[in-house]
């Protein structure tokens, strides 16, 4: 069992307690799996409380033993009941006037219910500080992204094995899954924008392509049905058709975010088009971004391109379904910082992980493009999946 | 593709506004994916308005077209921005002072948001009465259940196939989750409390079918690292061992929840006692509930069978671990009304779906018992999931 490392964890806590401190905030008491994953190396069910200052408490309600074993906290307490939990904070924190949740993704009622219990003390969103530790991987996350995008390119590499005419989409995408389940998918791929999920990521074809759907992506695709209407269907893959494997891996925690095109004979001219078009706006943003460059300026020159190669219309979706992105964040999360998009004007830093997503919606004729996931270094943009960009004959 | 018939919705409508109504609520607000499409039928990216009375609103930010063609709503309008939220409210809720969210599901910041954008309007949570109507199931959904069921049975039937010694957990359970999803498996398990979340459930062999985890369940499950600390792992199935299918169907939206046993040789004494036992626990619930029957009663019987019998200290897991219920309802979402355990004293009705899962989990032995999804009907309790429940050796 993968455990994260002592070191790595301390790394964490003392930045995040910095953040604490220079917020005017006397603790955060961090509740969400993927956040407390982050600061314990475990996700049992309880609570972190990270003081301004001094060692941190971890109180397990289920399994405590195991976060025991997980978590190389030295500070771990079983919990028999939250009410016990006002009682610990005085103990942990005296004189406690200022408390961080994670106000983006804790229930209403829980942040209500927090409230009462910790009167007369303010409560404030310390969501935006986690997401900025985040946003910076180490090099052990590098190593566990790295990891995953091995897998995904093996799934890649498969794809022409499974991919047959005459077969259902949701056939089709059954085998690509367990593919990768047997090298270690973890299945669970965490969304943190409320109401967002995926299932695995988008695999259509045809007619399906151009489908969109809630989740804030160019592509959507139609589901089995209403009730999850997202990815695979249950449409049989044709003659002539093209096929998006848009599909994410989840490893040991980390998503990797990888799309390729895959087709069954012809290819309508206007989408070989477009799918130079799109890997031509990869390129130069490659090309061009480094440490230091606004994520909102590369999102705006991606924009120019596609205007000026003739793609406006079609760049990242059409009409009222167009996504506002260029590339999304990804971690232990599918939608982290940095976004490539209007209004984010912060620079690249070197660390950051990026899936970088031009693609072309084209309705009545199909999607073209390419999704890599991408690491940024001191020297630039390197690509961490390394897997042939043209649409590939099956 | 399989739409939510109009006087299904319909029906469903009234009796929210109803409760709307009885509660003083001029109006309730949906957001959250699953009762926007219990509600609508369709769960595109937006809020369903619900005055106490009149036509309900769907305001739809993406994607409006599919959600014209998946709801059977007649009033369903493109959302441009949620500023516009208000106004539009006072449009459709002239003259609103109390105003029902989903508070045990709503993220704090739209809380907070919602609470300014409506002011001086009170806020009100409507969780309750949303939950307290999806408690029981409509004939069309029964059916759909029912349809689950038989995805459930088949995959049950061919587990002997795919389970061989030699083979990882993770392998094994890949191949599972193949042959239910070629078979219209949704894959998203839909779990409404915060922090919980399965994929697809819980297979495991041997020693680690008594890890316990952060899931509110008997059993647990390594997973295949901390980051997602249940279900299957990297262990290899050996001869002599217990292997554990607790795999959910998600099938048009509807999970049906089952668990099977089976056997690659010996099986300890003790454990093939504790699975007669559970099932004996089993048939006299079953025997002696009806509609009218209290919920923690059920369970408390229950727990007395278990400690008559000799098992209190393995029922429904061990020491800090244990799990507190007997049956959780299922439907939409995973954990849904009824639940058999303490503290719930309302009736079994006609129309209620749970699973009941007596279950034994013995630290150092394994884990033995059944799970079943249960019809309540006028007459008394039907199982749905109709698969041999005895420990199947393969």
């Amino acid at each position: 069992m993968e455990t994260v490392p002592a070191e790595e964890i301390r790394g964490r806590i003392e930045k995040f307690q910095k953040k604490i401190k220079e917020k005017g905030t006397d603790a955060a008491i961090v509740a969400q799996n993927v956040d407390l994953y982050y600061f314990t190396g475990s996700c049992q069910r309880g609570y972190l409380i990270v003081p301004a200052q001094g060692e941190p408490l971890y109180l397990v309600s289920k399994s405590y033993e195991r976060a025991l074993k997980e978590s190389p906290l030295s500070n771990i307490r079983h919990l028999q009941s939250s009410r016990a939990l006002p009682q610990i904070l005085k103990e942990t924190v005296p004189g406690f006037k200022k408390i961080g949740l994670e106000l983006d993704v804790l229930p209403a009622f829980l942040y209500l219910r927090f409230q009462e219990m910790f009167s007369p003390a303010e409560i404030v969103d310390i969501s935006t500080e986690i997401k900025d530790l985040r946003l910076i991987k180490s090099p052990y996350e590098i190593e566990i992204i790295r990891q995953g995008a091995e897998i995904s390119r093996q799934m890649f590499a498969a794809v022409p094995r499974f991919l047959k005419e005459g077969k259902k989409e949701i056939e089709f995408a059954a085998e690509v899954e367990c593919f990768m389940r047997k090298r270690g998918h973890q299945g669970a791929i965490h969304v943190r924008q409320f109401n967002q999920e995926v299932f695995y990521g988008h695999i259509m074809s045809g007619e399906n392509l151009t489908r969109p759907s809630f989740f804030d992506s160019p592509t959507g695709g139609p589901g089995l049905s209403p009730a999850f209407p997202q990815g695979p269907g249950w449409k049989v893959i044709s003659r002539d058709e093209v096929v998006i494997v848009d599909y994410v891996t989840a490893y040991l925690g980390y998503c990797v975010d990888c799309t390729r095109f895959y087709s069954l004979g012809d290819i309508p001219s206007l989408l070989q088009e477009a799918h130079q078009v799109a890997l031509v706006i990869q390129e130069e943003i490659i090309k061009t971004a480094k440490p230091g460059a606004i994520c909102s300026d590369i999102y705006k020159q991606a924009c120019q391109m596609a205007e000026k190669l003739g793609f406006k219309d079609y760049f990242m979706g059409h009409g009222a379904d167009q996504a506002k992105f260029i590339g999304h964040g990804v971690g232990l999360e599918l939608d982290e910082m940095p976004v490539l998009a209007n209004r984010q004007n912060y620079p690249l830093q070197a660390g950051m992980v990026f899936a970088l997503e031009p693609k072309m919606v084209i309705p009545g004729v199909g999607v073209a493009g390419v999704e890599n996931t991408i690491l940024v270094t001191e020297q630039g943009l390197e690509k961490i999946t390394v897997i042939p960009e043209e649409i590939i004959p099956v």
